[in-house]
């Protein structure tokens, strides 16, 4: 059964965000509603996929269709919106935000249960976190964009690395979570703010 | 025991006919004997390849070499024939498209098997018939065409649909099976023959 | 507990020169650290975790934290050295070219150990020494080398076919993979001294 509690409802929100990032980004390349419905799903769950498929697990996504029903009712408003979805876009930024603070603790409760240590799920939270973003570049033909602009996957890591710092100094696993999930999404807006990014490699070739 | 019956005849012929759609793309982009075999067998074997995955099996070709030799085959034809392969086009058109009826039905046949819901099983069915075009277009590294042009996937997902018709009103699987491949064979002559195709998404960006 | 012997310092040395050639390609495209980061990680660990993932077995580096170091050595290196870096051009191709004859002797290994037949084996292990180049083409937005130049991957398969002839006639396990390694290495230093090179496919469109 499906509990709809506030982790659920942020599930919900986060999922829906990362799909309507890949479906813009399937409109600016002129696919029709079939391609931008995959890219929109691969965005949602191309992260948590291939994080299960590493842990040998059953993907998320196959026990109940919720995700696949909130990336459609992300394209149905794309659809219907059109031109006017961009009114949302702050909008949209603080879900999309918010669902990456959320996916990156699902990604390291998950791992942790599974009973791998804690590097390896900080791996696995920032792998949740942003490898559909990759996987939705790819599919675009474009260079994965947090290859090279913004401290996206940089926030995860961080998240990861407050969880191991709540969990060394053994604090509530409620607690942890939240301040881990906050890391991440305060890391993303200040970065957005004041325009953080890491270094680029110098050309050595 | 590999059986030589008429639906192991059909996956050969549906199998080559996948190979060699890849194997051109791969001529076109002048990659090596080896490029083509991979892109070819990638091509033949993506789809079904992604869906054992993610139902956490071994992958159907590791049991049996015939996949690879099939592929195999269909590189030396195409080094053997050259130009006078494009005679054969609506040939192996056809061959392409009886192909994917037969894999989207063993897809979902497969899926219900593992005790998965058959949203899942529709969801599986159209991934094994359309996933490894995706993969070839990612290895010539352009745009997914079904992302784009011509309802291939979406005649997956009409066949998936008919499949749970025939199940809903408890028919015999053989009938349900025909009935399912017919309708995505169908659909995709259908849908070649007077260009329907899904609308574009507008660009909201 | 790791052992410290010679397969193991080879095994680093390996992953080493593989995150070299990855990153280099990253600096290349203007990627920041950590897209360089995981480029040279995909490289180093992508083709073992495809073939761990098809033997349906949990990736190899999640059971030790050392290939995401030795990675991060490989990146702080590049940092460091910056264009200094291309003198040392000739000891990475050499690297490189050890640690693929050890990875293909490895995937050999590994796939003949979970019970599947020879040519399984033989497939697993050019997977395992090819496949992180192409992931790596990939997220770079380029068409993946070995489909094109060099007899990279025929050399993988080379040496899977010595392995295969040392194995029929029963040969000592520790010689067989000496063999079938020297033969990758071999066939690889030939191949590039010698400019060999498997045919292009003749455009048939």
């Amino acid at each position: 059964m499906i509990m709809i509690n506030s982790v659920t409802i942020l599930d919900y929100i986060g999922t829906f965000a990362f799909a309507i990032s890949g479906i813009r980004l399937a409109a600016l390349k002129k696919f029709d509603w079939f391609g931008a419905y995959v890219v929109g799903l691969v965005t949602a769950i191309g992260g948590g996929t291939m994080r299960d498929v590493l842990l040998n697990t059953t993907p998320f996504w196959m026990h109940q269709p919720s995700y696949l029903i909130c990336t459609a009712l992300a394209l149905f408003s794309v659809i219907l919106l059109g031109n006017h979805i961009i009114r949302f876009k702050h909008t949209f930024f603080i879900f999309d935000t918010i669902g990456l603070g959320l996916f990156v603790v699902v990604g390291i409760n998950k791992t942790l249960e599974f009973g791998f240590p804690v590097w390896v799920a900080i791996f696995m939270g920032t792998l949740t976190g942003s490898a559909g973003g990759v996987i939705r570049d790819i599919l675009i033909n474009e260079v994965p964009l947090i290859f090279h602009k913004e401290i996206y996957a940089m926030a995860c890591v961080l998240g990861g690395l407050i969880y191991w710092g709540c969990y060394y100094f053994g604090l509530e696993p409620a607690i942890t979570q939240i301040l881990s999930a906050s890391g991440v999404i305060l890391a993303r807006f200040l970065a957005v703010k004041y325009k953080i990014a890491l270094p680029q490699l110098r050309n050595i070739n």
